[in-house]
């Protein structure tokens, strides 16, 4: 490609709402365009980018006997009913009406037509298993779009679906797609990491997440750096180790006047955060022929840890629970908010213990009466052993890892693509069975496998990136390889060598570009570096005299003189490192 | 490939609303699936064949230096209020609403969002010409769908949008658009043809349009065997050859009851259709200081000629007209409708005289009076010469080409394709200008390009078919080549000739599918016949044991016998033609 005859804009300022880094980088750069809230236009300097990533998403689920298709954007609603998703997605599923009043969604994803299309198309289990996956625009309607591709409302996914007539086999389809995930993006050339996921409320057996390493990533990543252990936070699994030491203090209620947060408790009392207990009240309601009963809840967590939801609602119960409110907390324990604790309610309260409580002795802990606290509290002594011991809270960076093979790391990441069985949920839901050995019907078993195709620039671009602009990995850049010559409308040497070493590079099928547009060097190279093309050859007439051409990788910080005769080999050798 | 591995979902018969041949042929070969009215899933098989049309039209336009970029689907509705496309595009216009209750359209074609794209970018006239296209997801909410592919709301197309400094810089760039969708059809392996269009409404002074050539094809195209002439019916000029005849007989006023078309007309006269003049009486309606004032138009065409709404609408004063009514029939000429004439009328009437007519002599008309017709009229002598003479009607086969080099054939096509000099129509209403030379601002000129990707399919079938199936062109078939075994899993030989050759045609950069699934011969041919892969190759033992393979194009009527040593030549030679 010669730079004249596309299209380069790059700015020197990036828009004001362009908040995170890739986001500012790729609109300086000229990749894209907002037309609206969440909504860009890819510029032809992004869309390389995109097709490269489509091209290695593409040749990999080929190899792992995926079949492409493409399904439609605009999708009947009867589908979306079918299977309740009309309703559940909420805002977030763009509607619309046709001429006629007819609704349809804008997908979002393809569960309901790939569901729809397999129910029809197979008969029997000689049929499976099968695998069908797209590459397609998808909307949608984020409450808040921002961070440019990285929350974007139209975007572009690769999703697949996988169909099998029994349980070992949807698994086998599943590990097949991780495999195949595993190499998309060792190809791209990024650091990720596959983490062992919650499953939500959908049911199956087994859902994994894949993070591109970010430290602005959004998403907190567990792993034990001595195992093969990674999980997301809200799937990792807090355990308790050693005993319970015996009580050593005296239980004393202390004054703490106005001093509600365990932070400010320790602070005034000297003792460490990791002393003290923190108290979440949570209420259940049921009802029942017509009445509705409460239930109380009191959670503790150690004053230091954060609570995980996740693992909240799948505590016996708890799965749908609401915060008590201020009247209900003054009428089941006496008390004002801030004060707290498991030690003498005025009605009954089931006591949920975080497993690292229920291992304290000597703690502090809120005393149901507006300014004082308790110290020295212990279990069995104080109050009773907790109703339920749980594991309710996220893990700090030191825990022991739950494969007993070491502690527990902690990283940041952005998540790029996720694995999921999925069970029979869609395919009972739309009456999507097969005929199995016995000619009997039977549910197919599903999976599904999502990459987010233009989110990929983001997180790359979060992932490598200096004060110059964007560093892609050489696999998904724009170009692989820019030539800048000095003066080629000067210089009949320059120009003659430029043109050969295009020429040379392309017969090699390296991607480069030839920057002829009669820039300044200055301007020509920080378009280059803000673009991130990973490999510069810059041809000068001074150089040339000397036999040289100056090579620069993005990263490098000086560059190295190359003999003319040896640059093609000697690029090839750095693209290949 | 290995069929095995891929998805391949034949059928007998195809559903009964697919009423075409096309979609019948795209059903039954499993190429499409319908998901709702006009929306089609693109199965596998049909994919492919996108893909392949899709890269053809990609590398042309590269080759024509237009840089490809993907403009969003859903487009803000400010946008398209600019132009006042938001109400003029009517029902056709697919609205959307967010949750926040903007208006979108999702995108029928991208004109707006190109102009505000390059309206922000362009600033001087060093950065033109430009030449943006993309490939990408299109909905049009037709009032009636039909014809699969043909019709359809949701399918693709390639736009591009030009932009140029002045007028010859826009026909340059329509120039090479123009030369590049010839190599794109050419290369299809089409039998097609470049027709001139009318401009409509938009202005601008040219546009073409592509049309595939089928019996089956909705549009009448206009064409010189003898020149480059061509045309479509709205736009191919009727020439008037020769000169008026003397009179030679008497107008009489001839008792017609009950006969009011020229048909019934002739036939109860006895003389020739062509021999007749029909005549349709338009009102154009003009207000004027709260006025409304009417003028009566009478227009004459020859019994046997079609007229064209379009050649009507630029006859001066005729731009905005309505048929009149049978109470202002009553008023203005004292008739019925079936009776009118141009001799004798009650009110001043301006009479629009097509060429044709214009050279007529003793013809019949109407008389004005219920059951009664005039023969043998004459202008000049029985009436005066019409006030206006011009170009009303449809040409007919053997018509006077208008390059003056011979007569006019007329041939069915399917519209793939459509270029369009746009002018300033867009950069005015969107304020989208350069600085030229002097530093001046100036509109932008355009021009607009458009391919049917996924209509191309369905033309392309009206093309070639038979009994059997589709015949696709080589260069867009799903497949080139399809090789069939006849019993692998019996025999050791057939497997290994099989795979031998499979090998060696994809060493050669054949496109070609192995049919692994075990299929008895009549249901495999039947298939591929069916899909109409162009080369088969059928490997058997007994053909092995005398040195055969047998060859046969989806055209031959029969085998050729082919020795294994020679058939990757053979199939190459055979690709070749």
């Amino acid at each position: 490609m010669r730079a004249s005859r596309f299209f380069i804009s790059t700015l020197k300022d990036a828009p004001s709402d362009a908040e995170i880094v890739s986001h500012q980088l790729m609109m300086r750069a000229g990749m894209i365009k907002r037309l609206g809230s969440g909504i860009y236009t890819y510029m032809p300097m992004g869309l390389r980018v995109i097709r490269k990533v489509e091209a290695i998403i593409r040749d990999e689920m080929n190899k792992s006997s995926a079949i492409e298709l493409l399904m439609p954007l605009v999708q009947p609603a009867e589908l979306w009913q079918e299977t309740g998703r009309w309703t559940k997605m909420g805002d977030e599923l763009m509607r619309v009406k046709d001429r006629h009043g007819r609704e349809y969604a804008i997908q979002p994803t393809s569960e309901e037509v790939i569901t729809d299309v397999v129910r029809s198309e197979i008969k029997s289990y000689r049929q499976l298993p099968l695998n069908f996956y797209h590459i397609q625009t998808k909307f949608r309607d984020e409450r808040r779009p921002r961070f440019g591709l990285m929350r974007g409302r139209e975007f572009t996914m690769k999703d697949a679906y996988s169909f099998d007539r029994d349980l070992a086999g949807m698994q086998a389809s599943y590990k097949i797609m991780f495999d195949a995930y595993t190499r998309i993006f060792t190809r791209f050339g990024l650091k990720f990491r596959a983490v062992a996921a919650d499953n939500g409320a959908i049911g199956g057996s087994g859902s994994h997440e894949f993070h591109v390493i970010a430290h602005t990533g959004e998403d907190a990543l567990v792993y034990c750096p001595t195992s093969d252990y990674a999980a997301n936070m809200e799937a990792a699994e807090a355990l308790q180790t050693g005993e319970r030491a015996a009580p050593a203090q005296e239980l004393v209620k202390t004054p703490t006047p106005g001093t509600v947060k365990c932070e400010t408790v320790a602070a005034l009392l000297g003792l460490e955060l990791s002393q003290t207990v923190k108290t979440i009240a949570l209420t259940v309601e049921t009802e029942k022929d017509g009445k509705v009963s409460k239930a109380y809840f009191m959670l503790l967590l150690r004053g230091d840890h954060e609570l995980n939801e996740i693992k909240v609602g799948k505590v016996p119960g708890l799965a749908n629970h609401r915060f008590t409110t201020e009247a209900e907390l003054l009428e089941v324990y006496g008390s004002i908010p801030g004060f707290l604790g498991p030690i003498g309610t005025l009605q009954p309260v089931t006591v949920v213990a975080d497993r690292t409580v229920a291992n304290m002795s000597d703690f502090v802990c809120g005393a149901n009466a507006a300014d004082f606290h308790y110290t020295g509290a212990n279990w069995g002594r104080d109050l009773p052993e907790p109703h339920i011991v749980a594991d309710l809270r996220n893990v700090v960076a030191g825990d022991a890892s739950p494969d007993g093979q070491g502690v527990l790391a902690i990283e940041r990441g952005i998540e790029v693509g996720h694995v999921f069985q999925l069970g029979t949920a869609y395919s009972e839901s739309m009456k999507a069975t097969f005929l199995d050995e016995n000619g009997k019907p039977a549910p197919l078993q599903m999976g599904c496998y999502g990459i987010g195709v233009t989110r990929i620039l983001g997180a790359a671009i979060e992932q490598n990136f200096d004060d110059k602009g964007i560093i892609w990995p050489a696999a998904i850049a724009p170009f692989e390889v820019v030539l800048c010559p000095m003066g080629m409308d000067r210089s009949e040497l320059v120009k003659e060598e430029t043109e050969k070493l295009y020429a040379a590079l392309q017969a090699a099928g390296v991607d480069v570009i030839l920057d002829d547009r009669g820039q300044r060097p200055g301007a020509m190279f920080a378009d280059w570096e803000l673009i991130g093309v990973p490999h510069r050859v810059v041809i000068g007439e001074r150089g040339l005299k000397e036999g040289k051409l100056e090579y620069q990788g993005r990263r490098d910080t000086e560059a190295t003189g190359v003999a003319p005769a040896d640059i093609v080999a000697f690029i090839q050798g750095q693209m290949a490192q």
